[in-house]
């Protein structure tokens, strides 16, 4: 983290995060990381944030949740830099064997997160990775798969807020780290 | 890559690979790649893999290209261990803003690959990742719709490949790379 501080670093990602006015639907800003991504210095700098925020706050944590998709572009990176390990959650029908699964409802109808049955021991301590926090629907399914597993949630780690809709209200008690907020 | 050889890395994640038979369908063995993501190690040894590859081979890529969604899980590792960008393939409607488009068939119907019109400049050298090669439906979809970016294709990264579904000749003249094979 030497030689530049963290708001510099922020301003860095934030300035990489592109709007995309009405996309998937009227009147919504669709916030775009693939630049982020395409950008190795700007991606190493959100895996920093991520790293220095959890080295400080969560030590112990064992295993790293990314949800399918965009949380895997980011959740095994920074499980490499903590050297742990890293687990699926997948949208329904996507994992072999034995699974554990909760509903949600999403704008445009239900959905299904699901996780191999033996993917989390009790009480492990895990941190779940998502791309973008809106209103939470889906990161909250996926604290309850986990309470169901009865992981111990440390908390949810996201590059994007979008505060107004109050999704990390929806999260609590399992507090929310994001990068970016809009 | 010094203190453990090739042979041993490769048998390393090979036993970390689980079969799980007729998933998702009857007659079908799924290779289950997740214990390898849950273990720092072996997802470090298949980057170490594909790193010292690529370095060898293809020293002047340019951009790491993967596939919605298990591409995501190992491309933007690659990627920054070589210091590119990566780049995302995905199912159509995900991306925003104008993107282009290739469709192809699947056992179970129809489904197109999109990338972002803006994602790649002609001439650009990429290698495309994916988890897995089959018959090589997807993969070649990628390859056309990269060929339509005017990209220049090196080749194509898998972690495993089914040989007997010949697969790879399907992505000629691109080379594939592919570390286990069933």
């Amino acid at each position: 983290m030497a030689g530049e501080n963290r708001e510099e670093k922020l301003k860095y990602i934030r300035e990489k995060i592109r709007p995309f006015p009405d996309f998937p639907s009227k009147g919504i800003i669709f916030r775009d990381i693939c630049p982020i991504l395409k950008d190795p210095k700007a991606l190493s700098t959100v895996i920093d944030l991520f790293e220095e925020h959890v080295r400080q706050t969560y030590p112990d944590v064992e295993l790293i949740v990314g949800l399918d998709a965009r949380g895997f572009l980011f959740g095994p990176l920074l499980a490499q830099r903590l050297g742990v390990g890293f687990i699926l959650i997948r949208k329904k029908g996507k994992l072999p064997g034995p699974t554990a699964s909760v509903g949600y409802t999403l704008e445009y109808g239900k959905a299904e997160a699901e996780v191999q049955e033996d993917a989390i021991e009790p009480g492990q301590k895990i941190l779940i990775i998502d791309d973008l926090l809106a209103t939470g629907g889906t990161l909250y399914a996926a604290c309850e798969l986990m309470k169901k597993q009865k992981a111990q949630i440390l908390g949810c780690l996201v590059v994007i807020e979008l505060t107004d809709l109050n999704g990390a209200d929806r999260l609590k008690p399992s507090p929310l780290f994001s990068l970016v907020h809009f």
